[in-house]
């Protein structure tokens, strides 16, 4: 684990020494939201809490961390003393991995003194906002190839290092079924595959001798890659070749087929599959690989293509086209002698004035279908029982009313303790876990809110309470200013 | 320095494995390069040669990676064994860092045996895929705003850790002058900037109070952020109030001025600078943050925007519309008793027909302007000298040639060695030393080189002989074949 107490910004550290010089040490709360759905699509995935409790629980300034930023010449030594003992001491509340998110929510709530809230803001962003973007990606092209093999093959293209690992996992939390990274393999526990490249098959002197040469090895995993020379007058001939003498000769292949590399995949798979199926291969696999995306899989099915095994690499390792989660920290809350007092941030951009006060996500479920209904947002000390009526009101537009009767729906707080004074109090599921609860939190979204192209938008709405507070705290700010 | 050695695609071990069992270990030449410039650019920016190094030198496999390898259950333990002792033992040849390089060019050539040469693939691809692709977009902000401050504010937005660490590195040498990414700036050497964020306004009862206590702390480095409750009626006026009275209790602020992050930032730079003239705060400096690229700048710049200092984060740091670079890694030559015997991959893609042959890349420059006239591949055998007259032909179109005079042009190989047979011998240049080199090679591209939209694209021409060759392989693989 690298020492990533450094990972933020500098205006941090700065205002960390200017909270520490003027006394500002009270306890804050923060929380992460965003405003978009990336990729215009009606949800996000929340993914990337298992790397921010890493990152929590190894914060510490080394001797080497004090020494470089005291050569800054910003730092005075009793901050810098400070630092040295320096501990997260605070609490973290969030979404588990996995859940099913919507804009303005907040995702993760950090209670903790002025200091230690602000220093962790930068890395947690980071984080969340590029795990939750892979995440959701990777459920969009799950939900295209339901039943197909997904492989993530994005390593050689991802953003350096950490985009291709965490971004792997993160790919298998939002539904695919392996990696072709040893590494994230090797830390995450996530299945790895592979096979061959076109450097293989140009080793040998001609590409049946590289396709008998990889059976001859690899029996149980044989995908041989056919686009080096000619995909359907050499490459699938000779693979059919190759897996005909294997037979012949007694070798049992577990799992066997061709690599679709190049070219048009649907009129080639549907060509190969015909070739394959004429030889009597029926059970031989084909498996794609080539600027894959949703976008693409979904219109090659459209059109008949016969593959089986998707290996999207760029595009889903980089979130093509979406390239960033806007997530944000804004402070919401400060703790005086009087308890939480709210706090907000005005803008000229209205869609950029936050909701203040210390909250909690609930959301609300239709109790028939098991899908959602709405999510509330509320301030934490609220409560609601499902025995009682249930009213929606819109921030924005009063006169929309939704009211629920009591047993039709069922409430659940979205947001779970992780951080109690400084100390994990979560207990981190398993990755298998966390893609099979993303999985079934996929299920609770209506179909509509799973479409690419203008997806309905669930209904996120402030209680009562909160649309009042943040009502009354902009009219003081600005009501009568010039 | 993390153990990145199974940072590599399953494949890459498998194929080792096989070469390894078949004997096939041979010394093999590949060659990375790209088939299009990133953002529609006219020229990329060599980067991430440095990581590369550091990869290469620490490549070793651990017990525990062994362990993990073991368990897939894929190795014999004869290869097992083999890995214990791995070393990269092979040659390395790449253009330095901060070159400027073009389509099809090799930027970096492994010469090892194939299993060596293999496994380096992912990694190499994966780490100056991404850092090239910073650099060139960093360049091409650098192209909007000579004369301007530019700082990479993207930690929160990256794509995870190495995103942010590499990315600001790559931003620097692309031609920014610092970073707010604290590690970043620990472990490169780059300098490091920050102020303050909407927090600290927000944590004192009045923004001009959070202003005060800021300058009072700062005096050198106050840039105040603005945009907190209205940045005209309240941020611009309170700033000024705050730098006036500190000029009046004899402060003296070395660097100071306000931080504008929303809205229009046209207009308001323009109005914000009409007030601070006005207070005689002519020295005041505007910094704008909020969605920056080079086409947000150039576009405010002609409209007039008053901003010296620029902060672009997520569409820098996220190279957003091109959000990677296809780099690939191919063989192009392998050694036989006779020596090195060229390599080709057919496609049906005619654009994806890889040049055969150990090459190198020379740079032609014209010698009155020191302008590049064109790139000319070559074998690495082949000589040229500037006594004589050289033509260049076009590979397709062999009726395009070009013909210049011995003494009007200039000559120099791109390729520079690295590794020699496992050792790297070659003199890391200092952070500064790399930026000043790119911030040089970008003056040898004509001013038609550098426009966003449709640039002209730079010549790149094989040699005669490499023509040759290339139509040769061709024909021997294709002609005549059904």
């Amino acid at each position: 684990m690298r020492n990533l107490t450094l990972l933020t910004d500098l205006y941090q550290l700065k205002m960390m020494q200017g909270y520490f010089l003027t006394g500002k040490t009270e306890v804050v709360v923060f929380e992460r939201f965003y405003r978009v759905n990336p990729f215009d699509s009606g949800y996000s995935i929340v993914a990337g809490l298992d790397h921010v409790i890493d990152y929590i629980e190894n914060l510490s300034f080394e001797a080497d961390d004090i020494e470089y930023l005291r050569s800054l010449g910003s730092f005075r030594e009793e901050f810098l003393t400070y630092l040295t003992t320096f501990k997260f001491c605070g609490d973290i509340w969030s979404m588990p991995e996995g859940t099913v998110a919507f804009p303005k929510e907040p995702l993760l709530c950090v209670k903790a003194n002025r200091m230690e809230a602000q220093l962790v803001e930068t890395a947690i962003l980071a984080f969340m906002n590029h795990e939750s973007l892979i995440a959701t990606k990777a459920s969009r092209i799950r939900y295209t190839a339901p039943d197909d093999l997904l492989m993530e093959f994005g390593l050689r293209r991802a953003q350096n290092t950490d985009a291709a690992l965490y971004g792997a996992r993160a790919a298998f939390i939002g539904g695919f079924d392996a990696t072709s990274n040893v590494l994230a393999g090797k830390i995450f526990g996530i299945p790895v595959v592979g096979t061959m490249a076109h450097s293989w098959v140009m080793s040998f002197p001609t590409e049946i001798e590289s396709f008998r040469a990889f059976i001859n090895i690899y029996p149980n995993d044989a995908l041989l890659v056919v686009d080096t020379y000619d995909t359907l007058n050499s490459g699938v001939p000779n693979a059919i070749q190759a897996f005909l003498e294997a037979k012949a000769a007694g070798i049992v292949m577990e799992k066997y087929g061709i690599r679709l590399d190049s070219g048009d995949l649907a009129y080639l798979s549907i060509k190969a599959r015909q070739m394959l199926d004429a030889a009597g291969l029926t059970d031989a696999v084909i498996c794609a690989s080539s600027e894959l995306d949703e976008t693409v899989i979904s219109s090659l099915k459209m059109q008949g293509a016969k593959v089986t095994a998707w290996g999207p690499g760029t595009k889903l390792i980089t979130a093509d086209g979406s390239s960033s989660l806007g997530g944000v920290y804004k402070l919401v809350a400060e703790y005086g002698q009087a308890g939480a007092i709210p706090k907000i941030k005005i803008s000229e951009n209205a869609e950029k004035v936050t909701t203040p006060g210390f909250k909690q996500v609930i959301r609300i479920y239709d109790k028939a279908t098991g899908k959602i209904t709405a999510d509330m947002i509320t301030l934490v000390e609220e409560s609601y029982s499902e025995d009682k009526p249930l009213i929606l009101r819109d921030e924005i537009h009063s006169w929309k009313r939704m009211k629920l009767a009591p047993g039709s729906y069922r409430l659940r707080n979205l947001m779970v303790p992780v951080f109690s004074q400084g100390k994990c109090i979560y207990a981190r599921p398993e990755i298998q876990s966390i893609k099979a609860y993303c999985q079934k939190e996929l299920m609770t979204l209506w179909e509509a809110y799973r479409r690419f192209i203008n997806p309905q938008l669930a209904k996120v709405d402030l209680s009562e309470r909160l649309i009042e507070l943040k009502k009354n705290m902009i009219n003081e700010l600005r009501v009568g200013k010039p």
